[in-house]
C-alpha cells in the first residue's frame, strides 16, 4: 500500500492559507493534523477536532516521550504537533498537511528529514496588508507588527522545499497539487511501490 | 522573466516516451533538444530538426569547446546533445526537454546539476516486454536483449529525481506536468521571480 506524505505548510498571517487548504480539501482527501495545546477549550471547541486538550502535565509529558514532531510555548500557554495521528494517517495512505510557523517547521525537518516544507507568500507587501487590512480583525498598529514578522518569516522562504505564491487560491491550489504529486514519485516512494512487479 | 527549466528525460526502449512527449506537447509548449550527430541524413531528415548534421570534424570541435551538455559514440557515429540550443531556449522562458538514456544523463548532471532528472518506467517487466513485441520491429532475440538493457538501466532509476510510472500515457503525463510545475516552485526560481514584489 502507498503511504502517505508529510507536507508542512508555513506563511504569513493573512496569505491565505485557511482558504487555500479548504479548497484543497474540495479537490482531494488529506490529513490535517490537529494541535495539542494547554490552553482551555474555547465555547464549541470540541477535543479532538479543534484540539487535543491536554493539563500542563500531560503536555510535559507528550515533551519527554518525543510524542510531538515539534512544539512551542505562546503567551503562556503550550502548543504542539502529535506524532501519533500523523503517523497513523500516513501509515493509512493517506497525506498528512500540517499548517505551522516557520520555527515549527524547522523542529519538523529535525525530526523528520523527509518531510516537504512549502511556504505560501503572498504576491507582494503591498497585498499582504490590503488581505490584513480587508479582514478587519486587526488594528493598524497589529497589522504593521504582522507585516514586520511576515517579512521576517519570508526569510526563511529560501530553506523550504517549495515556494508558493498566493496569486489567486486556483493557481495555488494548483501548484501545491502538483507538489503532492511530484513528491509522490520520488524514487524512495516508487521503488518501494513498484519493486514487486519490477523484479 | 521566468527562465524556462532543463528535464532530463530516460527510459528503457518500448517504455512509451515519445507517446509520451507527443502527448505533452499538445498540452503544453516545451523547447525539444535536437541532437547533433556525424552519422548521414536519412532520406526526409532535415539538419536542424532531426539532427543537426555534422562532420567528425566539426563533432571534435563541439567537443573541444564544450558546446555539448553530453555526447557518446555509438556504432561507429557521434550524437550529443548541443548546448546552444538548450541555453537559448531556457533563456527565452520555454522549458527544455531531452530525451537521452541514462550515461548521457548523468553527464547532463554533471556539466548541468540544476538539470531535473526524470525515469520513465514501464509498469512491470511483462507490460515492456508486451510493448516491444506489439511494435513488431524487433525479433525474438532483439527483445531479450532490450530487455536485458531495460533491468540493467533500471538500476540507475534510484539515482534520478522523480520516476515515472507509465500505466496508462493520460496518468505518465499528469505526473510529467505536475513534476515540472513543482520543479518552478523551487525557492531558486520563485525568489527571483518575486524578487520585484517582495522588496
Amino acid at each position: 500500500m502507498k503511504r502517505g506524505k508529510l507536507f508542512v505548510l508555513s506563511g504569513p498571517s493573512g496569505v491565505g492559507k485557511s482558504t487555500i487548504l479548504k479548497d484543497l480539501a474540495q479537490r482531494q482527501e488529506f490529513y490535517f493534523s490537529v494541535s495539542a495545546t494547554t490552553r482551555d477549550p474555547r465555547p464549541g471547541e470540541e477535543n479532538g477536532v479543534h484540539y487535543h486538550f491536554h493539563t500542563a502535565e500531560e503536555f510535559q509529558k507528550l515533551i519527554e516521550e518525543n510524542a510531538l514532531l515539534e512544539w512551542a510555548e505562546y503567551v503562556g500557554n503550550y502548543y504542539g504537533t502529535p506524532a501519533k495521528y500523523v503517523d497513523e494517517a500516513m501509515e493509512s495512505g493517506r497525506n498528512v498537511i500540517l499548517d505551522i510557523e516557520v520555527q515549527g517547521a524547522g523542529q519538523v525537518k529535525e525530526s523528520r528529514p523527509e518531510a516537504v516544507r512549502i511556504f505560501i507568500a503572498p504576491p507582494s507587501w503591498e497585498e499582504l496588508e490590503r488581505r490584513l487590512t480587508e479582514r478587519g480583525t486587526d488594528t493598524a498598529e497589529k497589522i504593521e507588527k504582522r507585516l514586520a514578522r511576515a517579512k521576517e518569516e519570508f526569510e526563511s522562504a529560501k530553506n523550504y522545499d517549495y515556494i508558493v505564491v498566493n496569486t489567486t487560491v486556483k493557481a495555488a491550489v494548483c501548484e501545491l497539487e502538483a507538489i503532492m504529486i511530484a513528491e509522490h514519485c520520488r524514487p524512495a516512494e516508487r521503488i518501494a511501490m513498484i519493486e514487486n512487479t519490477m523484479k
